[in-house]
C-alpha cells in the first residue's frame, strides 16, 4: 500500500516523492511547468457527519492506481510520469509496475504525450529519466519470456541521468528540454 | 465535502461526474483521448494494518482540491477542466470556485493548455463548455466589485452548448475539435 511504502521511505529522510513534489513546487512558482502528484485513490466505505464539524472518513481502503503518479503541462505539451525507487543495485524489477500503469503509459504515448519513468537507485542515490517507449519494450520482452527486470546498464544506456541539485532538487524538465525542445 | 455533494446528486440518477467519467471511458476505449478524474484528495490520519488483510483507513478527512477535477491529453495537447453543476436557473454563482482552482486554471492557460469548465444547469439540463479565459475574466470582474456570478445569458453567449448523446454522453471533445483543431 502507498501508506506502508511511505513509512519505509521515511527512515531515510527525503523520499523521491518528496523531492519531486518540491521540484514541482519550484516549477509552479517560477511558472516553468504545472505538474502535480495525483492524490492516492481511496475507496471510501463509511463516513461520519458530525454536527458542526467536518465529515470524518471512518472506513476506507487504498485502491490500486489506474494511471501514473504525476501529470501536468510544460510548454503546451502533456507530461505524464511514474516515479519508482529500488534498493536493488543492478536492475529495476518490472514487478514495480502493474499492467494498468503500462496500458496508461502506452495510451499516453499514442496521444503524443511526453511520458517517462523517474527511477531512483537508492543504494547509489542515482536518478534516471527513462522514456516510456523503452519501458514498454522491456515490458514486452518480459511478456515474450525475457528477463523480469531492466538491467541497470540498460537504464544507463537508454536513460538520462539527473544530477541532484538544490532548486529544483530533481530537474527533470531540463532533460525534457534536451529531448523534445532542441 | 465531495461526499456530501455526491449524496445530493444521487437523488436524480446519473450525476454530471458519472456522465463525464463514462464519456472519458468511451474516449479511452476508442483511443480518442486519455482523460481521467483525479482522485478526491484525502488527509489520512490513522491506518490499521491487520495481519493477513488489507490496510484499513480508520480516520481521514476530505481536503480541498488544489487543482481541477479532470485532466489528460488529446492529440498531444494538455486538457484540464473543472465540472460544476448548479440548480440556479439564471446564473452560475462564482462561489462554486475557490481561489486555488482559479490560480491553477490561470497557470494552465499560461502554459498553453486547453482549459475550461463544464457547467450543467440542472433545472433545464443544459450543459456548456466555457473556456477558462472567460471564467478568469468573470472572476476578475467579481474582484473589481462586480457581480458574484456569471449570468446564464453570458454563458450562452460565450460558452458552447453540448447536447447530451448516448456514446459519449457528453461529447466535449467535439467542442475542443471545433475550437482548437479547425
Ligand atoms: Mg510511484
Ligand atoms: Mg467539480
Amino acid at each position: 500500500t502507498p501508506h506502508l511504502k511511505q513509512q519505509v521511505y521515511s527512515n531515510r529522510g527525503m523520499t523521491l516523492e518528496e523531492d519531486l513534489n518540491e521540484s514541482n513546487k519550484y516549477y509552479l512558482e517560477k511558472q516553468i511547468a504545472v505538474i502535480h502528484k495525483k492524490p492516492t485513490p481511496i475507496q471510501i466505505v463509511n463516513v461520519d457527519f458530525p454536527k458542526r464539524s467536518a465529515a470524518v472518513i471512518k472506513e476506507a481502503y487504498f485502491k490500486q492506481a489506474s494511471t501514473t503518479d504525476y501529470n501536468g503541462i510544460y510548454k503546451g505539451r502533456y507530461i505524464d510520469f511514474e516515479a519508482k525507487e529500488t534498493r536493488n543495485k543492478t536492475a529495476l524489477p518490472l514487478q514495480n509496475f502493474h499492467q494498468h500503469q503500462i496500458d496508461h503509459m502506452r495510451a499516453v504515448v499514442e496521444q503524443q504525450g511526453i511520458c517517462f519513468v523517474i527511477l531512483r537507485f537508492a543504494a547509489v542515490d542515482e536518478i534516471y529519466l527513462l522514456e516510456a517507449v523503452h519501458l514498454l519494450q522491456f515490458w514486452e520482452r518480459q511478456l515474450q519470456g525475457g528477463r523480469k527486470s531492466i538491467a541497470k546498464n540498460e537504464i544507463e544506456a537508454l536513460g538520462h541521468i539527473i544530477s541532484i541539485g538544490m532548486a529544483p532538487r530533481i530537474d527533470y524538465v531540463k532533460v525534457i528540454d534536451k529531448l523534445y525542445y532542441q
